[in-house]
């Protein structure tokens, strides 16, 4: 998917949400047990009452290979299932020596045709170019975490004082451009979200760490949105697992429609202009090399 | 399987050769591809010529993914084909936030029931811990990898000159113990070889590099051998590619004896004290808490 179909997708659904397909079997409602393939179907019901309110689902692989063959299974028909024009981004946090990243590029962009896969930059240049084979695929490398172990390593000072994820954002970024690059950048950090931002001001950033991880959507938009927006937020849990019981996906529903509601907002606010920090924001500049014209072209 | 297992069998084999399962389906002679599962087929051919010369095989993940849901039957075949007694390290190179790091675990240790996992631990400590909830099985944590982007991260300084790689080495040393944890170790770096063993005078490393990227197995057993051995050297393409037609398998077993020959003069050595800086080695030693007497025990 192009930057500027993902631009105009989220001015279309005013939405820049991602649903985190973390399907875990032992939190999915019991009486989905009795199907076939019970994660399937969870998932299937979930991407049937969020998809007109996300733009993209990301996969947890882990939770899938958890399954063994079946996991596999469950994740291909997922993928299959999700809409065309919705971006599907593999959580794999794959990265290996240049022959070994072909093969992860491989698995995930040909044999389960995803439109993204997110990749741990920290092997160097070769671990990461193979991913860039691939025309119209996204690659979404690592640079802030969300999780407490961040501070282990992410965050240790370099003799210029510079910690080490802004090096990884600043030299991996030009293994790649911003369309078909984004970066990690975790809710949790929202006072680094500026600085970030200052460095990369096209790429998007794919956020986790909103709601379960206890980020705030109001402050990463208002350091990290820039003028094609530039931010998809992730929320798993706290939409796949609102709900217990037979009407599970209809809770799914609520709690995504809350969340897309105050994107919503944050949208306007940022075109508006009445973000502090996005003051010159100008709708004029969205006309993206043409492909887009949310004044007249949205359908 | 625990540290003094592994030590007797690489006394008993007088080798610390590991396998490397990157099983290319371009690359396996092309009267395999006639058979039903002609990855499983070659690994079969491969461990029957092998089994005596290695104390394990590292089955590359990227290889079977690549190959979609025939790739995980295969993978899940060779693993179940490799003798009890030989330790299956599913080389992952996983790591994530604490919840899908466990799902990660979950996947290789139960589903596949492989021995050891290589993990990345840039995310830090809560993506690494996951792993230590299974007894008996091995951590191997990236320390400083073999490819030429090892350099572009892990070389970094920090402000005391001590390179990122170092830092994980010691931060990462304190997650487990050596009963549990290895680190991997690039032999393309023999030069750093005497300072990390000096780091980390117990654990056991895993060695890739040696073979098609170049290091040195005689460089390398100089500077990181430790009492018991503490080196597990990887070689993959040089063994599994020797030959192209049908009696690939030879050839392979040719190739592995001749590494295995190699390793068994500098187990001798080494134990002998010839090497320079094994000067104070001692077979007395070597007798683990009675689990291991090479010299009557061995069978």
């Amino acid at each position: 998917m192009s930057r500027s179909k993902l631009f105009k997708n989220i001015l279309q659904k005013n939405s820049f949400l991602c649903v985190g397909l973390d399907t875990d079997k032992t939190k999915i409602p019991a009486f989905l047990l009795e199907y076939e393939d019970p994660i399937f179907e969870f998932n299937k019901r979930i991407i049937d009452a969020t998809k007109d309110l996300c733009v993209a689902y990301k996969p947890n692989i882990a939770f899938y290979e958890a399954e063994g063959l079946e996991g596999y299974k469950s994740l291909q028909k997922t993928i299959d299932y999700i809409p065309d024009d919705i971006l599907v981004i593999a959580d794999a946090k794959r990265g290996d020596i240049g022959n070994t990243s072909e093969r992860y590029a491989k698995a995930f962009f040909e044999k389960l045709n995803c439109g993204a896969i997110t990749v741990a930059p920290y092997m160097g240049v070769d671990s990461v170019t193979p991913f860039y084979n691939y025309p119209n695929k996204w690659i979404i490398l690592l640079g802030l975490t969300s999780n407490v172990g961040s501070s282990d390593f992410q965050m240790i000072q370099d003799k210029n004082n510079q910690e080490l994820y802004k090096t990884v954002l600043q030299k991996a970024s030009l293994w790649g451009t911003p369309d078909d690059t984004m970066f990690v950048v975790g809710a949790t950090h929202p006072e680094k979200f500026r600085e970030i931002r200052e460095m990369l001001p096209k790429h998007f950033f794919l956020v986790p760490g909103v709601g379960a991880q206890g980020g705030s959507l109001a402050e990463i938009s208002k350091y990290g949105m820039n003028e094609e927006i530039g931010l998809l937020v992730n929320v798993s849990r706290a939409i796949l697992y609102a709900g217990t019981d037979e009407e599970f996906d209809i809770e799914a529903r609520v709690k995504a429609m809350s969340i897309q509601k105050e994107m919503e907002d944050l949208l306007y606010a940022s075109m508006m202009g009445s973000m502090d920090d996005l003051g010159d924001f100008n709708m004029e500049e969205l006309d993206l090399d043409g492909d887009v014209n949310f004044d007249i072209e949205l359908d």
